[in-house]
């Protein structure tokens, strides 16, 4: 029997790919511009009527489709078109499956019509999805060429689960190879770009969600962070996402790479354009009860009383807040610093504390992740890539060196115990401010990455994001402003905290990144979802970004 | 500088211990027969009062001491007694200080006499601690050698926790050398024994507080789980134990052999005379919110609603409970079989609905455990030893060969996912049964070992608490009954399972066992600890064995 070459098999998966999209559905002039945000509307493939709805927040369309307003099938249609203009125009799908999902839509509008109710609570909504998860008949390659041509036999749990809660599935999204990536390029489709500037990065490794549901071609994406995945291409594309803390939503069944390494766990949570869209999300798969399906989720279903406690602590004193600026490593670029200082504004103005927090130890936890991360010398990653012969992408080689030395299992124990001593420190070092003010702090506000939406294979500093998958706390990521050339001057006089921080500072470029997309993040405690999403949204109502 | 030889080492350590008895303490005539339960109230050396006291559940001792019926320092003295003869008679202390206790429980009574009202819900009450736990000031030898003389500076979270509480400490209790033996025997105090028998195992790795709690030197005492060492010695003194599900109490800063294994977590809870008891214990540290001082607990107080969900259940149309008795490996001895079939006699009796649960694929799950256990080859353990020139004890090399290969790195990976792939299939048979039945599984009835409190040096399979510890389940031990030698007897056309199941077998001897205590344990799925608990009280009730 031949084998075929990698690049092949490549060939073959990116002509299936290609025939998903109807001739209809194709773009005859394709946009001159570097920005692809009003093309929706000058492509004249969709209707008013779907313009309307993919640009609707999933809050109201769940609730036009329970009320009948609206059906699944004329959602997920409209849908369906703008994703199959975004695979055109960004290159963000590795899955796309309108047929499927027609059908899938036209069988939630007949149990409609029988019954006289949604099935659920994400009743007929369109979900997109990253191509970790995997759904029954369909391929999961998350960007190896080792694995096309391998055809799922179950859906994940978080799948089946959003199956059960009504949603509706039609496109999974490109991921970089290796997932360890904060940018989205593999040797499948190669490379995702952001919707607002092809020049920039969609980010990753939920890069496809973050250009996808930017581009408005998807209401919730559903992404992973290990390292920022989530947080960094919500934060590129201006959208609210949740990473939640380790244990709250079901990972179970999901394609990875270095399945099985639990010293920083990866997570899933939502990447959408409101919070109330966040919320739905998350009480919608919480009320499936995941934890009778992944051993892992805890029996935790969401606290309204969280929720409320935090009202009213808001209605009343007000919130206490900490805010850091420059974890000691990378001093961020000067639209991210301005984007802190207008959060810490907005939320002084509206009568909180905001205090500031000394990012405790933070070079020594991007340390420890970074160790962790190659902890098996990319020997995982390096099998799979073996398997069909494709090469590293240069991000990841830059990243690992297969000529590492495994860690011995004793160490690997060490790192455990490293990571759990340093989150013990870290709640020691809050209860110590605590004392001192006398007050509980709510949340913590933080710059995601030194860098508004980066340009391509120039994201170089995880560890504003990677410190807080080390703490596994709670973050919620919420879109502040744009960077702006003529307001965000570099500080001239600019003396480098360390080497990364030179070779960060030395790539801004205030005319590059006009315009980009700039966000925060506000973090909370372990599993404090509630109270976490509830202060984002405060702060995003202050900001006025939370359409 | 002349090094000390570890014969030099221990006893030295040794002679400090035995100078902790103050003279009027100590036994002039040593009991003759196998049985010392009813030696303290011969001895003389505790006064009626004192006797009362220490024969008293911690419940009634926390209101009369929240009520100034009694003095911390009365209750206190009670236990330092008792203790003193349990050290004698039973071997049970790896470090005893009644001098810091009657100082701190001195201070407690100070306090209420100034204040009017106690400190915490445990204010005043002694609790006794397996030498693990550390306590500021003290030595945590965790009976190995080398680590004499290693005085703690910080104490453990859960120290410092029930000390807020208001809890005296005045012991810690022996464990097994590596504390991955369910007996109790080291190199620096010996072997701990049984109270109701001489000649049986107290269990371990959680002995010493099996011994002294069940001979009512302690009334609750803190044990930790992470094979059965909670639940076996539990079980062979006739006390109830919790085995909480990982995330629920705190271990941070605990002594531990394997540091940083977390494929399978030890974790820490209570062993005493009574469920109320069980409770106080649980409900008393979550009431210190332990989740802002260690990392890895869950932010999740103790639920009455849970408790009160499955009351009314019980007192609607009852629970549904599934059982077994044998795991597939090993067939227990007839007094556990006996016990089994009388807890599921009771609950059906009572109207519950009892079924047949078929323990699904527990030999690999024990398999999965063992080599877990084994993973680094015994070096952590080995690499201890060999510090102070101590030798291994027989059980825990017949456990774990020192030329075991360790496991690579992303072999420990595989053997992560492998078990969550194996809970979650657990979790899948578990909804298949409640699909067949039409109803919610409530918990599971099963064996903790298949044998009642074993003669030493005779427990070889630990499979009936490992699978537990593998899922993570809840789980606590309810006593049932005693051996009966004119009851339990062998079934003559027995056929071996396994190899060890012909070892086992062969170990019965009804004589040897008779009077042995036997309990089972009752399984709730993870971090169901007020459900599972309610329902142990329940059949605890129906047995007559909570006090």
């Amino acid at each position: 029997m031949a084998t075929k070459s990698w690049e092949e098999r490549v060939a073959d998966k990116k002509s299936r790919l290609e025939k998903t999209i109807p001739p209809e559905w194709r773009i005859k002039t394709p946009p001159t511009g570097d920005s692809f945000m009003s093309y929706p509307k000058e492509s004249g493939i969709l209707s008013n009527g779907e313009l309307a709805i993919t640009e609707s927040n999933a809050t109201d369309l769940v609730r036009k489709l329970a009320d009948g307003e609206l059906t699944s099938v004329a959602v997920t249609t409209a849908f369906c078109k703008r994703a199959a203009l975004a695979q055109q125009l960004l290159n963000c799908n590795l899955e796309f499956f309108p047929d499927m999902a027609l059908a899938q839509a036209k069988g939630l509008d007949d149990y409609y019509a029988k019954h006289k109710k949604p099935i659920g609570p994400l009743h007929g909504l369109p979900i997109s999805l990253k191509d970790q998860l995997r759904i029954k008949g369909l391929e999961c390659t998350m960007g190896y060429v080792a694995w096309i041509g391998k055809f799922d036999t179950e859906d994940s749990v978080l799948v089946a689960l959003l199956r059960k809660a009504g949603a509706v599935f039609y496109v999974k999204t490109s991921v970089p190879q290796s997932l360890m990536v904060c940018e989205t390029l593999n040797n499948i489709i190669g490379r995702t770009v952001n919707p607002r500037n092809k020049n920039w990065s969609c980010g990753g490794s939920s890069g496809g969600e973050g250009a996808i549901v930017g581009f408005r071609g998807g209401v919730i994406g559903v992404g992973t962070d290990i390292g920022g995945s989530i947080r960094v291409p919500s934060a590129f594309n201006n959208l609210f996402g949740l990473r939640p803390s380790h244990g709250r939503l079901p990972y179970a069944n999901m394609a990875n790479s270095m399945e099985g390494q639990e010293t920083i766990h990866s997570v899933c949570g939502p990447m959408c354009h409101t919070i109330d869209d966040l919320r739905l999300f998350v009480t919608s798969v919480l009320a499936q009860m995941p934890w009778q399906y992944d051993a892992k989720v805890i029996p935790m279903p969401w606290r309204p009383a969280e929720e409320e406690n935090i009202r009213r602590k808001m209605a009343s004193g007000g919130l206490t807040l900490g805010f850091y600026s420059c974890d000691g490593n990378v001093l961020p670029h000067p639209p991210v610093l301005r984007a802190v200082d207008t959060v810490v504004t907005k939320a002084k103005e509206a009568g909180h504390t905001v205090v500031s927090w000394e990012p405790y130890k933070h070079p020594y936890a991007v340390d420890l992740a970074n160790r962790i991360y190659a902890a098996d010398g990319g020997a995982d990653v390096f099998t799979t890539l073996k398997e069909s012969g494709e090469p590293a992408i240069p991000n990841f080689k830059d990243l690992i060196n297969p000529t590492l030395p495994k860690l011995d299992i004793n160490r690997t124990w060490d790192a455990n115990l490293e990571k759990w001593n340093y989150q013990n420190e870290y709640l020691a070092k809050l209860r110590e401010l605590e004392e001192k003010l006398g007050r509980e702090v709510d949340a913590i506000i933080a710059p995601i990455t030194p860098t508004a939406a980066v340009r391509h294979d120039r994201f170089k500093y995880y560890g504003y994001a990677t410190a807080i998958n080390v703490l596994d706390f709670t973050s919620v990521v919420v879109p502040v402003t744009f960077a702006d050339k003529n307001v965000d001057v570099q500080n001239a006089s600019f003396e480098p905290l360390t080497e990364m921080d030179k070779t960060v500072q030395a790539e801004y470029d205030a005319e590059a990144y006009n315009g980009a997309p700039v966000a925060v993040q506000i973090i909370g405690r372990r599993l404090t979802e509630e109270k976490t999403v509830a202060i984002a949204e405060e702060l995003a109502n202050l900001l006025g970004t939370n359409k």
